[in-house]
């Protein structure tokens, strides 16, 4: 049996357990199947014995799998799902008519008030449809954003970038919530005490961009005043991988673009970086000393790694595995998860919109010089 | 003395050559001043003796160099210029004040029909306001538009993007135009005979992106039935390095990040790269053996090698090559100057972008339906 500190109870394969923080977690869908997933939630079970999880999926094949794992039953529920959300299945379908799948299964779990924070390797489309529709948005927030990490020159190896693709629309009321969001994202998920916040334009002096983010530079610099974030103004796409910044703003449009390009152009060179090292008997011994460090560099590197979006403003934090994630991305989704779980993360996010729109009621003249240009 | 073939004569410092195809150079501006200019100027000579040359800059430096050069004399004029214009100046000042800079005098004999394309390693921002306000717009285009190589996976190594930073905005009729400029870029200047275009967006599915990106893909589909370049549709972030297609079409807000986010990509790869082979005494043996292999690597993915933005849709061509581009990177350039120059390039973009307006207003129907959403 599965209790969470603050929630209803429910009833678990076996055992009582109780104080723990649960995560509801979608086995389906990954293309390694719920076998890389159960492994992944025994590896995170054994680091931490405080996470309880109610695990959506085929329950047969879910508890065949949990049972070879010793002590994971304990805190583990098993939810049974008829039908799994596939990589092709179109969004506005799985909204309509996948009720009966473990995705649906996965947020309902969260709506419920059951567990705090989703985590599914599933289509990303259709996990943030459904958790749209089903979560909502939180009080203040006008639209939900999708952060991603990026490997960076910071000291913790990550930047955190928001919105990359939740929503192709942001007007600076939108980006002044998105830089509030991963503040709070980098402070509660990443340990970032005062993140440094940037908004990706094209130049950094100040008449430059599009108006919405002159008017939105001028918002998130007045909101950072005595806040617990820093803001450094504009950055260009140079420096999404810098230590100038914590947090990189921008619509989902831009940012869809700018992680796929940056994913792109990483693949591309690990392609020439295995060509360059077949290229020659000499480079392949070469490659052949240096094979430990490359393939540090490889994992720094891969894709695969920055491994999670996080769906940011709903009524519950819902996280994105890759799909290719295997116990390794799933255990480390997992402790994402627990850490934003036990911060009590949307609580604060909604707090901090709410405190800023309170202070911009009071202050109605910021953010109204929408034309000027020098 | 240098003699264009379809243009005006102009004294040069020695001899006579006619049937020469004349290209405008600013000496000044580059990372590697004058000297690494002349250099590249000198090793095109070499390969092309069909180029005669302007050069821009210090007289009594520029003339000192070229004497040493056998020849070179003989196929280069130099106008003297008082004045340089440096990276850290304004666009806008240069304008106003740049009157007896060497970028002034370069744009100047493009403008004057001395030469048909400029070459500059100076600043970005200032050879574009330049090039805007004294060669201007070719008939019919209504927003000039900066096109970059991109390493790819095409058999000729690189992908052509435009815009990437001309203009921040770009409505469907300009999308619809950058196509074309960009197909006869990519047969001009890089010798593809049917180019394949595509539109970045977010997703590849025709409901996908901003409203004007679906009129643009109408409008383009619709312009290439019977041209000679092929329309693939919309293409997304990870494929701009693939060999799906030639050429990019985007707007350059998104084109500039994309860019930027992608050689901060390849630079930090770089540096990690470097840092993996410094690992261990093993790596460092490693990346001895492999010496020539990684030197070929990072040539393929240096930025700079990518050389040179191309200023489509004005009277005149002009290049920026790197600022810090040395001899072979010049060379690269004025060889790309040439190529453009005798397949009088701008006037077939000038032809083909008439074409199509003068195709629209006989069917007024194509684009305007701005509102669809299916």
């Amino acid at each position: 049996m599965v209790t969470e500190t603050s929630n209803q109870t429910s009833s678990g394969a076996s055992g009582t357990v109780s104080q723990l923080t649960v995560i509801s977690v979608d086995a389906m869908g990954g293309d390694h199947g719920p076998a890389a997933v159960v492994a992944g939630i025994a590896l995170s079970a054994e680091k931490n014995p405080e996470i309880g999880f109610i695990i959506h999926g085929d329950k047969t094949q879910l508890e065949q799998l949990i049972s070879k794992r010793h002590g994971l039953a304990d805190v583990c529920e098993v939810r049974h799902s008829d039908s799994v959300v596939t990589m092709d299945d179109k969004p506005s379908n799985v909204v309509r008519n996948g009720k009966d799948s473990s995705m649906w299964s996965t947020i309902e779990a969260v709506r419920n008030g059951e567990a705090t924070v989703a985590v599914s390797c599933g289509n990303t489309g259709a996990l943030m449809a459904l958790s749209m529709i089903r979560l909502r948005k939180l009080p203040g927030i006008n639209r939900p954003a999708i952060a991603c990490l990026w490997p960076s020159r910071n000291p913790g190896g990550f930047n955190i970038m928001l919105d990359v693709g939740a929503d192709i629309r942001a007007d600076q009321e939108d980006l002044l919530q998105y830089a509030l969001m991963g503040a709070s994202y980098a402070r509660n998920g990443m340990d970032i005490k005062r993140p440094r916040i940037g908004l990706l334009n094209v130049g950094t002096e100040e008449h430059k961009g599009r108006a919405e983010l002159k008017v939105a530079n001028d918002l998130i610099s007045e909101a950072s005043k005595g806040a617990n974030f820093e803001y450094v103004g504009f950055v260009e796409g140079g420096d999404i991988p810098s230590n100038r910044v914590d947090v990189i703003v921008t619509d989902g449009f831009t940012g869809n673009i700018a992680l796929k390009t940056g994913e792109g152009t990483a693949t591309l060179i690990r392609e020439f970086l295995n060509a360059a090292f077949r290229h020659s008997p000499l480079s392949r011994l070469g490659a052949l000393f240096a094979l430990t460090s490359l393939r540090r560099l490889t994992e720094r590197i891969d894709p695969r790694r920055v491994n999670g979006g996080v769906f940011l403003g709903l009524n519950g934090t819902v996280i994105k595995s890759h799909g290719a994630a295997d116990e390794t991305g799933v255990s480390a989704a997992i402790k994402l998860a627990f850490t934003l779980a036990q911060s009590e993360f949307s609580e604060k996010i909604a707090a901090r919109v709410a405190s800023v729109l309170v202070e911009r009621q009071d202050n109605p003249s910021i953010g109204d010089n929408n034309g000027r240009t020098e």
